[in-house]
């Protein structure tokens, strides 16, 4: 029986990426959150903060996934326009949306009220719901299977914390590591075997150099619980076995 | 007179990233190499480590921008099939490279010999050159505008060193920052303003929160030196004026 898989694509939005000034952080925060949500992060794409080519990403992948995330340009200024690409790409109007003016109004009211720019964070593709946001008050937005989050990534938490538990996913994706100063390259046959006798399982091997040495973790993926520990034990013995002196939870 | 501008996109290959347990390095350090190269960045894919997803990213990548960057899946392990899956994209055979064969058996003479995983690191798409390493032995692959390098950032390193200068570009995008403990909703006017009166730069506006405290840079980028001057002065005098505090290179 194959159980049905759920898909998640991420969009990040921002030159500041893409010119190597920022690191990226929210790659790796969705990609953690949806493992636990039990959705399967396929693929991500980093654009610039240019209307067409967002409009562009978003298009391709909020048909091919079951959900689609962005990150960044949603705040104020007028850099921020993944509100008026993702509009544009479903084919609805940009309106002010009540209850984002109402939080916007609460909390700026102590912090010298409402102004254009700050409103510019009540706009929303027509349809959309609000992603609360406990930190600076601007919501996120769900339109559909599309959910657009802020670009900081503290905020961005924030909106995945208030996500948690509400999008349908499967089993999640489990995983275990084993690993410790082996060259992948003495092993490889090991465990492109121990991977084909145990179907539900994935190996992964990803190899490292620190402290001038060589070393390889292998993590093993599945959604079958009984079968993972099995693989992590079929390797785990055939690797001590070709005499590699190997770690439960890798190095 | 406007300059020929040349571009970038890079594919990161791997499952480790999008499942959250590696965090990406590849991303920034490929983005600031290529700011120096004078080359932008403009997109990235992050896909799995699937033959059809390599090379679906590859073809709609590969001809749409001067360049074209892949991280990851070129060791010696099962799930390294990127050379498989960039060929399939070329519609070019796999072959073995007789000079990355000679690199490998050096590399290995005193690391127990060669084996048919390390040989692996010999395959190539039909019509590549190698892109030298001096880390792993196992080099990099050049075919046509397309570059294949490593995962492990220590390694794609090496690799990005070796190409330096080698690549035609165009005027680097030169990038200057002013900010300080300012709200960007405060100066959502200025920044657009400064910007219209500055065609050649653009200005990003980059909030965040620390200490408990609001703040934001703004970074303004340009390919003329003498006008992302004036666009800096501009803008530090705009917001002085407006009472902010700004700093010369942020804070």
């Amino acid at each position: 029986m194959s159980e049905r898989i759920w898909t998640a694509a991420l969009v990040v939005i921002g030159d500041e990426i893409l010119s190597g000034r920022t690191h990226d952080k929210n790659i790796a925060q969705v990609a953690s959150w949806l493992q636990v949500q039990g959705i399967r992060l396929m693929e991500v794409r980093v654009v610039p903060d240019v209307e067409e080519r967002i409009a562009e990403a978003v298009n391709a992948l909020r048909s091919t996934h079951d959900y689609l995330f962005t990150t960044g340009g949603i705040g104020p200024t007028h850099d921020d326009i993944t509100v008026d690409a993702v509009a544009k790409a479903l084919g609805v109007p940009v309106v002010e949306h009540p209850e984002a003016r109402r939080i916007l109004e609460d909390f700026y009211a102590a912090r010298g009220g409402l102004n254009p720019a700050r409103l510019r964070m009540a706009r929303v593709p027509q349809g959309a719901d609000l992603i609360p946001n406990k930190m600076s008050g601007a919501p996120g937005i769900r339109v559909g299977n599309l959910f657009m989050m802020a670009g900081v990534p503290a905020i961005t938490a924030q909106m995945l914390d208030a996500l948690t538990g509400t999008l349908e996913g499967g089993a999640p994706l489990l995983s275990e590591t084993v690993g410790g100063w082996v060259q992948e390259s003495h092993v490889a046959d090991i465990l492109r075997e121990v991977e084909t006798a145990h179907p539900s399982c994935q190996i992964g091997s990803y190899p490292f150099f620190r402290e001038g040495r060589t070393g390889a973790n292998f993590v093993i993926r599945s959604t079958d619980p009984d079968e993972l520990e099995r693989c992590v034990d079929a390797l785990t013995d055939a690797l001590r076995e070709a005499g590699q002196d190997v770690t439960p939870g890798g190095v």
